[in-house]
């Protein structure tokens, strides 16, 4: 199922391989990693990235800890404060790390680097198996072209990941034969990221500016719309990469399914709606330019939030590892949280 | 009324005066063109660019000719063929050059130079008087902020310009106090001109990513959308620069108007709808990177209309320089087509 795409590759009791996704797509550069803070400066430098990889990061890089400076409780301990300071709001990171420092001094200290390269691989498991269930609960509502939005695919998650991965396994199954990306301003990981791994995989991919969707939904060249998510409210309100609610107006509009693929726990079922999910508002110099350049006059203020709301009423199912969600959300999802 | 952009003036007898739009908003360079070499230059790297911009060039760029040439026919004629083939497909330009070079040559060889500078006077008159009508128009109708797309300014018109000089004067009513604009992809007509024009008319300017537009609709922070529009079919459908489709639908979503500023010379009542109306492709590589930059992988296909067609039904009214129409459009078009 996977496309041979691996963001994070671990070798137990010897370091661990990146991908340097800063040089994506011009250059596929893989870099080995055997110490700390080699792995420290990869993630400060954004060559890992994706909220699901940083996760596996944090429990790698704790592992190499203990193979690189031994499993003292001093040495673990700041290497958890070294790990944890590269980016300091990436919760999964932290949780991580915090998870994999108490489980190693939980244990003897000779068991340490064994339980805690075992953790990392444990979790990389998990990631793929989480990843591989969604795909297949989601390939089945696929057919012909869809689109897509961001990045949501193996760079991401670092197992398979969400969307992209639905829309790789329903093309594995024949149901799909192109993938429409969004080029996704301002970052643009639609452009650099999606159109890659959509290449890598072998899907037919057709890049289209943002502004272009509309008229794309428009001329009946796509089936469905499929985005993946950040968070998603009881109510079924999901947050993701902005751009992601004018995609679903557009799909309504024209009466093609809008789905979402997310893992479980994105699902916050504390937090009743879309309005109750508070918005990332991120730095101006992110509009009006990419990288150095800059396009727009100085001094120009910018509006640049992270994330979008899209209501519930405009999502036509949400699909995850446990099975597939339809409205209404609220008893649909609860009933997905309690399934074992 | 006027920002006090000028990207064409005229020196009647001497040459013209150009802004050079590349250096657009770094640089603010007027260049002195006193041969028609000089401004052919100019327009094939599209130091000038708009329709009815290159128009008036066409007419000016006649003028300019019986100056530096003399006024024999060979010569008019063979300076009408240099300055068509800049831009083959510039419908403005070539008609502006052909009814320059026939009028020219119905009257005495004496008389053309003064005769063709006059008539490229009076074509800018005209630009800058349909605008400002235009403005005057369509300003009472907005309030507080407002949310744009793609250049519709000076730099686009050569006058006053027409969605964006309707804000420029509502803003100098005290009617609005924001104007919001879109990046615009692929070509980043918002970040690079309508930022910059906005900027020099004193009004308050916030830039987004075309991803953020729905995001902003729906924080409620704009009174409504104003975009230009490239033709007007019968029935009120309008064909303009791609992404206007999308923003249409998100004003009906949160119900706040939606209008369109055009010239009456973009109303088409032979066209019956959005349908028959042609839709210009244009080369993929304007897509996943911006001048020089590539961000996309190699090789990558691209959908790449110039154009989407906004249904009537998603219009509040349509902007002229005749008066404000509002649905049903087939009836009210055709009623400000026949007024004198």
């Amino acid at each position: 199922m996977s496309a041979g795409i691996a963001p994070l590759v671990l070798l137990p009791g010897e370091g661990l391989e990146v991908l340097d996704q800063t040089l994506l797509p011009r250059e596929e550069r893989r870099l080995r990693l055997d110490t700390v803070e080699g792995l420290c400066e990869a993630i400060r430098s954004l060559r890992v990235r994706g909220a699901p990889l940083l996760g596996l990061c944090g429990a790698a890089g704790m592992a190499l800890a203990a193979t690189e400076r031994g499993t003292g409780e001093a040495s673990l301990r700041e290497a958890a404060r070294e790990l944890t300071a590269t980016r300091p709001t990436a919760v999964d990171l932290g949780a991580a790390v915090r998870g994999a420092l108490e489980a190693a001094l939980a244990a003897d200290a000779a068991r340490r680097e064994t339980l805690l390269w075992e953790r990392a691989e444990g979790m990389l498991a998990r990631q793929r198996a989480v990843d591989g269930a969604l795909a297949a609960n989601g390939a089945p509502l696929l057919r012909g072209a869809v689109l897509t939005h961001c990045n949501t695919g193996a760079l991401a998650t670092g197992g398979l990941g969400t969307a992209l991965a639905v829309i790789v396994e329903a093309h594995r199954r024949g149901l799909v034969d192109r993938c429409y990306a969004t080029e996704t301003r301002p970052l643009l990981q639609g452009a650099r990221l999606t159109a890659w791994e959509l290449q890598r995989a072998g899907v037919p991919a057709t890049l289209l500016a943002d502004t272009a969707a509309a008229s794309l939904v428009a001329s009946g060249r796509v089936a469905a719309v499929i985005t993946g998510a950040d968070r998603i409210a009881a109510n079924g309100d999901v947050a993701n990469k902005v751009g992601t609610y004018g995609l679903a107006l557009m799909a309504a509009r024209h009466a093609i399914p809008f789905y979402v693929a997310a893992p479980m726990t994105t699902v916050d079922l504390a937090c009743p709606d879309g309005a109750a999910i508070p918005i990332e508002f991120r730095e101006a110099a992110e509009v009006g330019g990419f990288g150095e350049t800059r396009w727009a006059p100085a001094g120009i203020e910018a509006y640049n939030p992270a994330f979008d709301v899209t209501p519930a009423d405009l999502v036509t199912a949400i699909i995850t590892e446990r099975g597939v969600a339809r409205p209404p959300y609220g008893v649909a999802l609860e009933e997905l949280a309690a399934r074992p």
